[in-house]
């Protein structure tokens, strides 16, 4: 152990007010949207028993965790995700409880990624989940809240746009082509990288690794190049399966249209995401230039709190991570000015008057103004350069004459506008 | 390690959203406040060296705390309080910064430990500090700020009472009773629990801990039995030292009468607070029939920063915890009503109707309205069972005929009262 290493660990963040003040931002737009949407939030504990993460993620989630073992010898993590808390609190609850369940939470989770460039460690996240419906309507709502909250940071289609599949659809359509059973997983995360590896290697590793001949691994392959809704029903909605999968599908994008949403939307069968976990629509949402990892993820997993030993509940949902996020608003400059400002900072002439100064800022707070003075006499050129360096909107001067008058001088700091008002009317109005 | 226990650990709370309305609750009236008053939020990471806390606090706090070692070989902890973290941000920042520095953070810090009844391993914590003045009215101001934040959440002088005291007033009035220099802080410990052990006990343990005569234990055990400030004043003002500390006090009282809050505020000799750490004015404050644990504690802290390698700053600050304080509110039926409720809950009958819903929906969510409605097709008596169970306040009913004529019928839930109203001027209006 270093001795007097006090440095902050790599990967984690100070939040000095400027931030605090973006991710503020963020998570007030994030609750407004919520409410609106009549999700209540909800939070657990930043610490779990490290076998809820293992349960649904497998071993080897461990040597990604902050795992320990604590003083009472309980092997524990802290949450790299809130979807198995929130499967762990429902399954504890659920029974009792009207469905749908229209829950959010603002987390922060913890992941000891190896270090790299923008890489960091902790991350706070936006979860929003309907558990208890299965239609397809629960699908559209989650995602009409997740590109709300977009919008309600100033991001419009051109800004973002969400990539929306369904793992129902991509199976029937593996099923057409011949793919077995066994090989689905295996054909999906074909599908997950087509984009990145390129059609040839798609192709090679879909007759190695999901068991196709030739033939089947040109179809599927095939679907990418023209992959639009009207290209794959032409070609296959013949097939009863495909057709469901497709109905169900455009309902979907016909809610989020009636939901003033559907501009947002792009159909790309190649999301696939988390791969033993999703059970039927999945989306993720991108910057419109493509050039940052995914703002936003989610879709539907109907099997995940049977597993924790509830109640088998389908639900839907979705993370929206603060970094990514913070990184598109600061690139598209839609981050507010979060420098500092108060409303008031009374100037005090003279210690006599310094009681009234301390009234006047009572009265002043107690109506929701804030209210900053200097915290010791000073001269009151000094008095007006802290009243700058806080940002004060307008400064009240309380002196001598003026005060004997019932009456005070208020600066407007921006246009320099000042007027006498009288003290009574003033603080009481 | 257990292999199939999800279970909460022990001493960590869920949030479900009864709960979380709750800790909104106090949240949102403690950044008001702080806002008022010109603060401006910070938070820090959760997890920070170990050898932060150990520094402040010494080896001994290394047994309370959720510490290990990471997957880089770092000693890490948990954090157990904010000041640290605070004070390494500042020591790396302060220098450029303007002061006082006004910031407060709600952060959630964790301890192992030993399970109590009511004793929890987590908890929030209000922060609120100003670094930068040594002038006692930031001392006074910081103080306000607790009251204001208790009194913005319904608590009145009658409900809470701030039992505060100065070390540098103990201190002078343990030299004029004869306390060696270097036997101060074995004679606060003394007074630390004069309450709890008594008079005998104390004056004992003050001959035997902190080398003082029978005289000088008795003038000492002697300040509680008349602890005002004009019995102290009395009795040792003609000494300078103890003048100028009462001086200062009474300056102190004094802003907070001008502040509004001198109800609140109780002088009490007893109240030292952490021994090694506090260098001026402390205090805590306790419900008033005295029943619960401390509401909040704080004081002047002049030398931490310092400590951590930052600029030698004197520094006032308080923590104020979620949990006694909600236990507090609630005692005292303060609490607010957090069950579920929206603004509306829009019932469809006929699916033709639906996406004109969605509108529906869409517009009073543009205006802020919270607004729910049922995810799959439903009979009308179950749409309304369900905009009861989501407390919503309206309902709007989209029915066949009265849309065919551009309407709708809103009902009141809680008084009953129904009215047709134009879709076009209400969805718009």
């Amino acid at each position: 152990m270093a001795s007097t290493d006090f440095s902050r660990l790599p990967g984690f963040r100070d939040f000095v007010p400027e931030d605090m003040g973006v991710r503020t931002h963020l998570f007030e737009a994030w609750r407004r949207v919520a409410g609106r949407y009549g999700f209540r939030e909800y939070d657990g504990p930043p610490l779990e028993p490290l076998e809820l993460y293992v349960e649904k993620s497998g071993e080897e989630i461990v040597g990604q965790l902050y795992a320990f073992t604590d003083r009472g010898d309980r092997a524990v993590a802290m949450r790299p995700e809130m979807t198995p808390s929130l499967a762990r609190i429902l399954g504890e609850r659920s029974r009792g409880m009207p469905k749908p369940i229209r829950w959010f939470s603002v987390p922060q989770l913890f992941r000891y990624e190896r270090q790299q460039r923008g890489r960091l460690r902790e991350h706070f996240q936006w979860n929003v989940d309907i558990v208890g419906e299965a239609g397809v309507a629960a699908d559209a709502e989650v995602l009409a809240v997740a590109l709300d909250g977009l919008r309600e940071l100033g991001l419009g289609p051109e800004d973002v746009r969400a990539r929306v599949s369904d793992r129902r659809l991509l199976a029937a359509l593996m099923r057409a082509a011949g793919v077995a059973e066994d090989r689905l997983l295996a054909a999906y995360s074909v599908v997950d990288k087509i984009e990145r590896e390129g059609r040839d290697k798609s192709r090679e590793r879909l007759q190695a690794e999901a068991g196709l001949d030739a033939a089947a691994a040109d179809a599927i392959v095939g679907l990418f190049d023209a992959p639009g809704l009207d290209a794959v029903r032409e070609r296959f909605g013949d097939r009863e399966e495909v057709a469901e999968a497709l109905d169900r599908f455009s309902e979907y994008l016909e809610t989020l249209d009636a939901l003033g949403l559907g501009a947002f939307v792009d159909f790309d069968l190649t999301i696939v995401r988390g791969l033993a976990y999703y059970t039927g629509i999945v989306f993720e949402v991108f910057d419109a230039r493509g050039e940052l990892r995914a703002v936003c993820g989610g879709g539907r997993y109907d099997r995940l709190l049977e597993l924790v030993g509830g109640e088998p509940l389908p639900a839907v949902g979705f993370g929206m991570g603060d970094v990514v996020l913070t990184e598109l608003l600061r690139d598209l400059d839609r981050l507010p000015d979060t420098s500092r400002s108060v409303d008031w900072f009374v100037v005090v002439i003279g210690d006599e008057l310094r009681p009234r100064a301390l009234d006047v800022a009572r009265r002043l707070r107690a109506r929701g103004e804030s209210v900053a003075y200097a915290l010791r006499r000073q001269a009151v050129r000094k008095q007006f350069k802290a009243a700058e360096s806080e940002g004060a909107r307008r400064v009240l001067v309380l002196a001598p004459d003026e005060a004997a008058r019932g009456e005070a001088v208020v600066r407007d700091m921006e246009s320099g506008h000042e007027e006498t008002v009288s003290l009574a009317t003033f603080v009481e109005g």
